[in-house]
């Protein structure tokens, strides 16, 4: 059925003639010129999204983290590292497109004080002093002039779904996308299941290879981008 | 020269009956379920070593963190993540090899504490505790009994040669391969050169592709371990 629904909506190339900007993989947060703090997302979902969006007729751009995936077919790509690099890239875009969907799994802090040089080890314990890295999505849902259709993720181990609503909440989002973390879903996994939520709603699309649910996402996107 | 060196080597099988352990890739110290504290190495200088190592005639045992390169031809691989998992594999393996290189480039230091479900941003600034992780191959090259000849590496981007002479003379290593890292060299990149010290003795492998520098080390090797 998911299926039908997802094939009935790319054979209107229904998001065509929209913009859609999309944040993936994750970042990295310099602690010196060789070491870094960052996370186990590995671009799949997003560049997944990103492809599908592209087939459903949309004019794409993907700012991806440090991964290894090639870029889809017809996909305008900018590669950045930090947070603060993929905070300056999609700020800058986000005027300028129709739909937001931050997919990245963006590092929460980075050192107050990276070290020019690499780090010698010599004490037995060391201390991490790490500062909050800007709010991505929280900033461009805050946009008063040329806000995109917002779609956020919430990757959690547990309460996911009661963090998700919280989120949707707190960061004024129009759809936020619910994925459990662990277990062959989600991080480093080729599968994945999500739980969409809006205000007054709510869809979930069952466990499915990462490229047929960002088909059934993209519907669903495009389905309550108009609705908006 | 450096070429024909190395060919009069290999058409001799110089390490024929000889086991080779070799440590290669990053390892990843987790701060929670999805972050961690990494680096830039790729493995491709130990993958290189490994093959080269191989294709002189040892058994190679490759202990490798998290990497995306393929195991070369006739080598035994086991991944591992962490700094404590490397430990204990190579540790469990070092008396029953002949010679170890330790290409890895090992997290100094983990968490003190991870977290067992991911972190809850909520802070303006975070303080990581971090302990120090045990030293690989200083443990390898205190063995009092199958202590293998040791093969260290100093990758730094600052003062390289006085560190790793310092190195050498600290951990009680056999060589020590001095590798100035940055701006096209060393992590990340496909070229490398070393200054390779043992006592009373050292030779430069010049800039080339890793695969060559690795097959011109492996002479080196050869030719220290019979000298010893």
């Amino acid at each position: 059925e998911l299926r039908a629904h997802a094939a009935a909506f790319f054979a209107d190339g229904v998001l065509a003639g929209r913009r859609v900007l999309i944040s993936a993989g994750p970042t990295r947060e310099p602690l010196d010129p060789v070491r870094f703090i960052t996370n186990r997302s590995t671009g799949k979902q997003g560049f997944a999204i990103a492809a599908a969006a592209a087939a459903a007729g949309a004019e794409v751009t993907l700012v991806a983290g440090p991964v290894t995936l090639p870029t889809p077919a017809g996909v305008a790509r900018i590669d950045v590292e930090s947070a603060a690099e993929m905070h300056a890239a999609v700020l800058a875009r986000a005027p300028a497109h129709d739909i937001f969907v931050a997919t990245a799994a963006v590092a929460d802090y980075r050192a107050a004080a990276p070290a020019e040089r690499k780090m010698k080890k010599s004490a037995e314990t060391l201390t991490l002093d790490l500062v909050r890295n800007p709010d991505i999505l929280a900033d461009v849902a805050a946009l008063t002039s040329g806000r995109p259709f917002c779609v956020g993720f919430a990757a959690e181990t547990h309460d996911v779904l009661a963090y998700a609503e919280d989120k949707r909440r707190r960061k004024r989002l129009d759809l936020i996308c619910a994925n459990h973390v662990g277990a062959g879903k989600g991080f480093e996994a080729d599968d994945n299941a999500l739980h969409v939520l809006w205000e007054g709603g709510s869809r979930e699309l069952p466990l499915a290879d990462k490229r047929e649910l960002a088909r059934a996402l993209v519907a669903l996107i495009a389905e309550r981008y108009a609705a908006a």
